[in-house]
């Protein structure tokens, strides 16, 4: 697709859409826009806006569309797999100034928020209520909740609650026609034509514009318990993972983290924390609800299950501050690889009886491969985030022999009945290796979907597929 | 559209498809395939074929691909709002033949059954190994599960354990060019391209026919606590329904019933219940868990809350054989309505705290039009299924003059933030009245994924829109 570059009188026309304060034309200030979380990628738009209305959004839509200039539409830019990136150049639509949480209607337990409220800001606000929205990926503190329907996001306790598929009912679009829409009825049931509102939700910013998020809220719990157990080898973890679900319990978390994980973690966060010999993995396990004598029953009976699969040890967090310290060490694994090697991090997801084998197997092509690899993530969904540490793998087989040991590893993901990404979206470092999965016909739905919304391909073009 | 008929090669080529012991074309017996629970609509095919595999039913789609046939897939026939209607005639594809239970993967907590596998069978088989699958239309006992995935079905647990868009992982489905997919992956996370599992929840029948399911299952609750609290207005039973909630309570079943329907059930069933006067509505609540302190905890708040809400009594199911009787009290109620009077059932969802006013606006509508109506449903969700009477209405405003009384409860449903149908489908009845919520832009997207599906239109046409 040849897009057009953005003209002195588009720029104009931009400029007077939403004021001339909220367009960024400056190299240096476009920098922030020009990079997600992902790897070290950089795609420079040609201009940011920053509207804040729908009908301005429109505009611009409708602006590009006439001018066949692709548009990005980005949230927070904490995506992993390089869905917030320009890669066209054109617009990019910051959603930051979208950032307000509209209404919390306690009578429905709904809420209504802006796509740039950040993730954590919105829990704080629906807990002060006594109400629950349980979406908390690893970035909630930073995150938006806008990017967080875009790729479908998970977080530790959709073990429990679900994903966010469970929580959106409706969503206020605008698509790259400038119509404005919402996609269904804030309703908890909705059997009233194709769903758009879960069409919407994953499509990774290349179907439409989310500028109004109508949420699901449940009763806060108000108690919860939380433990770490440490185990001699990866397949005993995972293993466990299986059996406490087979015993009848729903944990509402549980985290799988590598030794060499929590070792980064120590070295950059300095998190006290005593790492004994013989340990190679933990399960962080949070029990949630409101009566304390279930909750104890509860971890007695996980305490069983532990046992049986060979848990040397069980720590359980005994005031706020260290629970607060065990999340700690679990939310900022990612930073701490991060800042302790050039990396690239996988996002596999598999039937959760497959993760021992899926562990060994990851292990096993590292080894063939030349690379390292540091695995944690939501055990309890089978969600297991792989980060592939460059280590002493030359700069050349990196950026060369590399991808095929990805590729291996995509490829025993899928042998397992799983898929390529849980929670991260495929975005653009992952669509390569769709064809994995997916055969000739799903592409073919797929881009007969995107062009029914999205004639004109503007919309974040290069990404999914 | 015009679409061709089965001539004779045709019809041998699907008796070649299927064998000719599968294949119907005999008046006689086409009639069971003629109608299904809506009303008092009959379209007959002009074959049927009961295919048992998926390849069986591509050859069946390739087929009628080529010669422009239509194709009506039909489950059990339980549907209430036309969708398995052969209204241009054509091939009926009965699903009947796919009624096997393929497996229940204890170590994963999944299930793989055929669509048309009955769903309390499936539920029977999956508590026998302690799991739950808690999607129960008041049908259960002869839909099919296949029929269920197509309208999105919920049922009376939806208030706690969601939807059935909850518990599809994924589906293997034959698309009307005959390709045979799997939408997705048989994992709890997915965020891997568009959705299509969730596209095809809800779409009744016109995007492709469902082969196969993958279901998630839940460890099941050991213990549950029923009770029937009666009151003297309607209102006040529907403000009781948000304050069961927002005193931080989710009951595994909250459903709402009018006096009418509990009366016409004595008269129908026979079932011995004691109706009191002053009694206008009442509420049949169920509580889950696995701890009897904490259902006794949550009854006793409830009852609370009952209290403050002028709650007549409360009477507690003392055994199973009492809760039972509840239940059919509530599930026999669309039976009963249907056999004392010619009626029609309408499916409204609003946000839970707006069901007063749903309540007092259709009689207040009814009283204008002169129709009686019976309400019932599932209050937990907002969702309130609205029988219209026929009563002292003459055969001529039955005929002509209700259209537009129902339109107007559209109306009133759409202004309260609600929409046509939470549960049982738009299909071929409630398809004029689509325009009420959704706008030409809606009806354009819709249009555009049919046909990327489906573009010569030979599935299940006629419905939606």
């Amino acid at each position: 697709m040849n897009y057009n570059k953005i003209t002195a009188p588009v720029l104009d026309s931009i400029k007077t859409i939403v004021g001339a304060d909220n367009v960024i034309v400056n190299h240096d200030e476009l920098q922030k826009y020009s990079h997600d979380e992902t790897e070290d990628l950089v795609y420079y738009p040609e201009v940011v806006a920053r509207p804040q209305t729908p009908e301005q959004v429109s505009a611009l839509m409708m602006l590009c569309n006439e001018h066949l200039i692709s548009v990005t539409p980005r949230g927070a830019g904490t995506g992993l797999s390089g869905g917030a990136l320009p890669i066209e150049g054109g617009l990019l639509i910051a959603m930051e100034r979208f950032n307000k949480v509209l209404q919390i209607d306690e009578q429905n337990l709904q809420a209504t928020v802006e796509p740039g409220v950040v993730t954590e800001e919105f829990m704080n606000q629906a807990a002060a209520k006594g109400l629950l929205y349980p979406v908390d990926p690893a970035s909630k503190g930073s995150c938006f909740i806008g990017g967080n329907v875009s790729h479908g996001s998970g977080g530790p306790r959709v073990v429990k609650y679900g994903t966010i598929r469970e929580y959106i009912l409706n969503l206020q679009v605008v698509l790259p026609s400038g119509d404005i829409i919402w996609t269904g009825a804030n309703t908890l049931k909705y059997a009233s034509g194709y769903n758009l509102t879960q069409l919407m939700i994953g499509s990774e910013g290349t179907l439409g514009i989310i500028t109004k998020i109508v949420v699901k809220l449940l009763p806060l719990p108000t108690l919860d318990a939380l433990m770490l157990a440490s185990f001699p080898t990866n397949e005993a973890a995972c293993a466990a993972v299986s059996a406490i679900f087979r015993a009848g319990i729903i944990p509402s978390a549980l985290e799988f983290m590598e030794r060499r994980g929590v070792e980064w973690v120590k070295e950059h966060d300095d998190i006290a924390f005593d790492l004994q010999d013989g340990i190679e993995a933990f399960l962080l396990i949070e029990v949630d609800g409101t009566n304390q004598d279930v909750i104890f029953a509860d971890c007695e009976k996980i305490n069983g299950v532990l046992e049986a699969y060979f848990c040397k040890d069980v720590l359980f967090a005994d005031s706020s501050a260290q629970k607060e310290e065990l999340w700690r060490l679990r939310r900022t694994m990612a930073v701490s690889v991060k800042s302790n090697s050039v990396y690239k991090e996988e996002d596999t997801v598999v039937p959760r009886a497959e993760l021992p084998q899926l562990i060994k197997g990851i292990k096993e092509i590292g080894g063939r491969y030349g690379f390292e690899s540091v695995c944690y993530g939501h055990a309890g969904d089978g969600n297991l985030h792989v980060n592939i540490i460059k280590a002493n793998m030359s700069d050349y087989d990196w950026n060369n022999k590399l991808k095929d040991g990805i590729r291996e590893v995509f490829e025993l993901t899928v042998s397992l009945g799983g898929t390529l990404s849980g929670e991260h979206g495929i975005g653009l470092v992952q669509k390569d290796f769709m064809s994995i999965k997916y055969s000739e016909v799903h592409f073919a739905l797929w881009r007969g979907i995107k062009n029914v919304f999205d004639p004109k391909g503007i919309l974040n073009p290069g990404k999914i597929f």
